[in-house]
């Protein structure tokens, strides 16, 4: 009758689409936190007895133990866990149970911790960035000077160094740290005490709670705080934008890696080799990582559009906020610390990334650049002027530095021997001193920012 | 040193990261199937001897009789589905059971299995969408001729019947099958055979093993046969689709369910009570299928971007198909099944639909057509009539056809007393009778068409 | 032979796949802006002459005359904003509009303009969300004690005011104007100077450059600089964030405009109406500010997609990031102004609202309140009395608070006459006076606070 | 007072979101045709005089020239496309122009307008992946035996030849002609004559206008027709899997043109260079088709999301299905022909595959493989003893097939000359000559299929 797989009617249908305990056991910890707070500040405003809080508050650290110890009981018909939890307290402490629940309700419950558990989530991301900082910087340092190609359209263009490249990734990830940060002040805010939707009639204490649970302060408006999921949404756009770069740098060492590349050997912890071809390291890592960020933006899509068009205040529909939320922020975890584990321990190939540098004529703006300062020519002539000269090298299949200055003078009288060093790839990226540019005393002070502002020991 | 949740270094790590056996152990039984498929294959080839592929053969048999009673073991350092039965059967037989992999890699064998379970995944949708199909028409029957308010814009446009309503879900069910069946059809092409990414030089017979597993051919290009999820892909976006229309479903439900719609009592086995508030009916089942539409987008969307941008063949980023199907898969089942019982069971409250029907001038448009049509006047000076007539009903606070003849044709002469009969919420919808149209004959004759293509007894 | 549209061969379909010039042309603002900034440092630093550098200005000043004036001219072989204005400095100022493109690149320039773009939208959607903000404090204001149901599931559940209702909107918009403000913030750092990739050998001054286009500081890797797009995605999360609330809003005055709930008639400006149904006043503007969310969100997805996986540094695949940040921008000023305009001008008809609050037993909870507080019931005991009470006065069709005493007293002795107090909607909502709950004194410190906030005159 | 962009009040803002011509424009062609099929069957039926119908279809010629002649007008008041061909035939031919609205709304309109587009673009993609696939299948003829490395997780793996990885593509432009034509299959129902939602009273010949229109049939239920844009979404999910098979070729062509690779040179044509840097030629093309992939799937998520939730019928939402239709297409079939034109004319560097192919000890694989068939070893020991002979061949740096004889024998006995038959890379490509495989003869019966498939002479 019900087609597909369920062979059984609505009852065990609306079983199994309204059971959240599977996924919302994760809350555990938060929940009781939650319930803690709550009932100490009870008794402090005397809607329960100091007896009756002491009672419930042990029975809690009881259930706690147990479920440290155990794990979470999956109980469909409990539904949630804070049914489960309460259910639990019931057999525990008896009908005094029932006095937790004053002034709260489901709704303000679940905001709250839900918004705990985020704002860990979001602590735990910016842990994991700044190990990979560490690592970044770290690697950056060793490598101020080993140069590389510089690509744009995967072409090479100009030379720069891997410290260079590294710490462009450094950049990425402090932003995504402010990310982070932002989205936990933003949701700085208890919505406990909101109760169903609009407040309650009992003379609780707010401050106190918010404090209790480390919020800066209570939500200010009943309806918004049990309807809002904007804290899910910050850190899953957050957790997007990280996982971009982090997707953008596993792309690279995915090329770096392969065979005409050359530039990188991953280490064998993070990669699965083949039993039959020794040379074939697979960087499965990296590609996860990759593939992840896919994933972890599929989250973002998914709760936005869930959210899209419902109105206040609380729909069933957000019990679909959490398994996107766990799912990006399990899959955020691993590829923070797997690329951290990439960057801290692979073997960077200089020699071929060097020779890859010097192949290409990578200096070629360079000559352009010193003609257009040296010899006061426009951009645009110094420019021909180039383009002849790669020609030529080209022709004899030569670097441009190893072309004869009677050869360059013949293409224009106004080159003279200080050309020379301009066109090595260590005189271009020596050159590019600009600030933020990819000389080796650039990157070097950049490092020592970097590691200052991670308290490394120099 | 790893930042966030990872004491451990990369080996922990790359552990967690790489194992799949937490989620592919799902395509135990594809695996199994496939495996035996193949190696009677090997056997007919003599590829194997007979001896050993029976005893794999009956080694892989026994291994899913253990699967079915215990479940699959989820060893992490065993990766995934393929090496936990290939492990096995290794404890089980001895040293043979490396034949098994004889001309066959983890490529062709994932893809294979994936493929296995997407097509009983949209199957099984297929058998999900015709039992709604069967609730939708079975109430469409009875109501026919029920009178409801037809919106635009969600405000009251012209009557139209309950029946007509429902067989609109109708329509888009069969979209949503042939959906399904277009995405069956596209992935009937068996992947087993393509080996690692190239063929293999044993003497296969790919045509065997894909007739053994129920393909109507086996896959034309290797390359592409380990690197394609478009089947996966087919069943994501068939699966949006369906989920879209049960979400646009579930929205009407729950408005006609609020007390100001007030036309549907949605069934207790679908539905959550309030101990305080009885009145109060949440209606759980249809707002969790209208959530899970965004999850279902949301994991289409994953794939999509994941797939994006990736060279051939195989790359482990493609590990991350099999999450958004396992997710959509599990939830379009219970949106089935809930959206199905919701139909089926709910008391459609006819009297407040026809009631609202008849508030709101609904049948305007009505008095428009009758002018065009019996007294030959243009359309605008028709609806100009039109407007003057409402303009006075709403004056005195009546429905349109209360309206005494002398005031109609004080306003307009060209009225007679036949126009009554084209005022009424019975006579308007009785009247568009157009092929596909409201009319209660209309909606009979698509609920008979309907009965028929379903195979419903009449 | 190209199939579909082109008759023409690969050049004339590069020359349309190429071209950006169709919507990177609304940069042309920032384009002249960042290139006086540009030349003007050149010459402070020796690079280029002073006579030289006031030429390419005057030239720039002119050219944005006449874009101000005729448009930008669209000619698809100058393919981008940039060249365009290059190509046009050229034909007014010569060769010597060749020097301006010293130690810039395209890739620099790109990234500056639109940064400058951006951070400008971002003002607009502030300023948007302030002025929804004035709309919603001062309808709030007014309607700090009209009474209106509270709905959870869209049931009915408990009494709410509109102002308390108007000002949940009120906390969305302050996390939208936040997370502008984080974007802005984050964002305000200056590419320019990157060069190509790598920085350039010019002794240049980053500090003027970014100063003068009002940035706190220059970027501090070229590498990221060119390849950054964070604060677009910043930009468009933002937006999606904002979007989902303003739907929210939507719906909900799409709803309250239907006629089974009658709660708002929104005005004639912002809807359309139907000449024939003088009572269907459709309300577009809301379903469209509904709609766009859609679009949004589908702008942010794109943005993500595009550049995960991208390699450093630029890619042109980057030339994808200007279309979904153009088109969201403009959708959401809209959708902002729209709802601000419909919250300012709506007539709330708050008899329906009362009425409806008034049906559906909404301060049911009060009652088991009441009992918890006054009576020290235990609070399952109360919601068990509750639901008796509730069932007779349903079952003599009357509110809760026209049930006799001495029936009350029937069903629980401990009831006595105080109870009515509690059980009028007006004393359901002045009960809520929990910090942030829905009592009228309360909504009206909020609206104090708001309005302080806003720099609005009591 | 309304914030950000807008000094006008509610009207401006109102005209602005309101208008749908700027971008509906698009549909005048249809929406002539819809207009003249439909007068002309109002007139067969007898429901507006021949001499009426005349007078109309005549204007409705002369708007269709004008249109194709002028382009057609922008006028915000008209709204939208319906309105402004409406206007230009009142102006045209007079009142009569009012009869053309009879038995039909602007509902059934633009469903009926934008169907005919869609089809239209589907059409279109057909023909543009036919062309793709000519070009795929005559290059692919060009090089069955082109050898190259074939790589999974981007590591070499085993040899393959050029010829089967380009039949690769062909197979997956297979899977995508047939979605699109499932799609213009599943569409192929014509709205016209569902009028506002619910049918209409007139005695229209939907059949007559639906063949008229190329129709197979009328839908049959007008609710769902005025509510339905599944054929829309089916563009888009057939746009996006199409765009996320370009981008994995492009991806290709974009690692293939870089100088670690160089496997490839792109056409000129579909390139851009650098002036001073001769030997970069940026794939730009290649990187648009890939980021434009993004966006085609951004478009296909925007248009599921607005569609999600939405109540039947019409609701204004709608009118954001077109902007993602009409963008993706634009960009599909720029895409289509961009990549048609890179494999027709890119110059495949041969020397170099077959150079990266030999490298790498791609033919280990062909040597286990040996060792099973040949010497009855079972594959596990196959794998160990190849594993000592590569692990050998690595320490002389030279390729497998390089060793001698008696290095082999000694790491196993078993082997004999027969093995060096196996280790080249064309006896590796043409052992594989399972159906499917990577062999040259197999490569070329797939290519004759096809081109007996496309109608190519021989």
């Amino acid at each position: 009758m019900w087609g597909g797989r369920f062979a059984a009617g609505p009852s065990a249908i609306m079983r199994e689409i309204n059971a959240s305990i599977p996924f919302d056991k994760a809350l555990w910890r938060q929940d009781i936190a939650g319930s803690r707070a709550h009932v100490a500040m009870l008794a402090a405003q005397g809607i329960v007895t100091p007896d009756d809080a002491a009672t419930i508050d042990e029975g809690l650290a009881r259930i706690a133990e147990e479920y440290e110890r155990d794990g979470v009981p999956e109980d469909w018909d409990l539904e949630d866990i804070h049914m489960t939890v309460e259910s639990r307290l019931s057999e525990l402490v008896g009908p005094v149970a029932g006095r937790l629940h004053t002034a709260r309700s489901r709704n303000d419950q679940v905001a709250t911790d839900f918004r705990l558990w985020v704002r860990e989530a979001s602590l735990r991301a910016e842990a994991g960035l700044e190990a990979l900082q560490r690592a970044l910087v770290t690697r950056a340092g060793e490598h101020a000077d080993s140069i590389m190609p510089g690509f744009t359209h995967l072409q090479t263009a100009q030379p720069v160094t891997l410290g260079h490249h590294l710490m462009a990734s450094y950049e990425m990830t402090k932003r995504d740290r402010s990310r982070f940060s932002d989205a936990r002040a933003r949701m700085d805010e208890c919505p406990l005490g909101s109760a169903a939707l609009a407040g309650t009639g009992f003379p609780i204490d707010r401050e106190a709670t918010a404090r209790a649970l480390g919020f800066a302060e209570p939500t200010r408006n009943s309806l918004d705080a049990v309807s809002d999921r904007d804290f899910a949404m910050d850190y899953l756009q957050a957790a997007s934008q990280c996982a971009i770069h982090l997707s953008r740098l596993a792309e690279e060492l995915i090329l770096w890696a392969s065979q005409p590349f050359g530039f990188v050997r991953l280490p064998d912890t993070l990669s699965t080799g083949s039993s039959i071809m020794p040379q074939k390291k697979n960087p499965d890592a990296a590609e996860l990582v990759r593939g992840h960020a896919g994933r972890i933006i599929g989250c973002a899509t998914s709760l936005m559009i869930t959210m899209k068009g419902l109105p206040l205040a609380y729909s069933k529909d957000m019990q679909d906020d959490k398994p996107p939320v766990f799912e990006a922020a399990g899959l955020l975890d691993l590829c923070l610390a797997a690329t951290a584990g990439m960057i801290a321990d692979s073997e960077f190939r200089t020699d071929r990334m060097r020779q890859a540098a010097e192949m290409g004529f990578a200096t070629a703006t360079d000559l352009a650049d010193w003609l257009v300062r040296e010899a006061d020519i426009p951009f645009r002539e110094a420019h021909h002027i180039t383009g002849a000269a790669v020609k030529l090298a080209e022709s004899r299949n030569v670097a441009l530095d190893a072309l004869p200055l009677q050869d360059l003078q013949a293409i224009d009288a106004r080159i003279d021997d200080r050309v020379f060093a301009a066109l090595s790839v260590d005189a271009s990226v020596a050159a590019r001193a600009s600030y933020g540019g990819t000389a080796p005393d650039e990157v070097r002070k950049r490092v020592a920012e970097a590691r200052a502002a991670l308290g490394m020991e120099k």
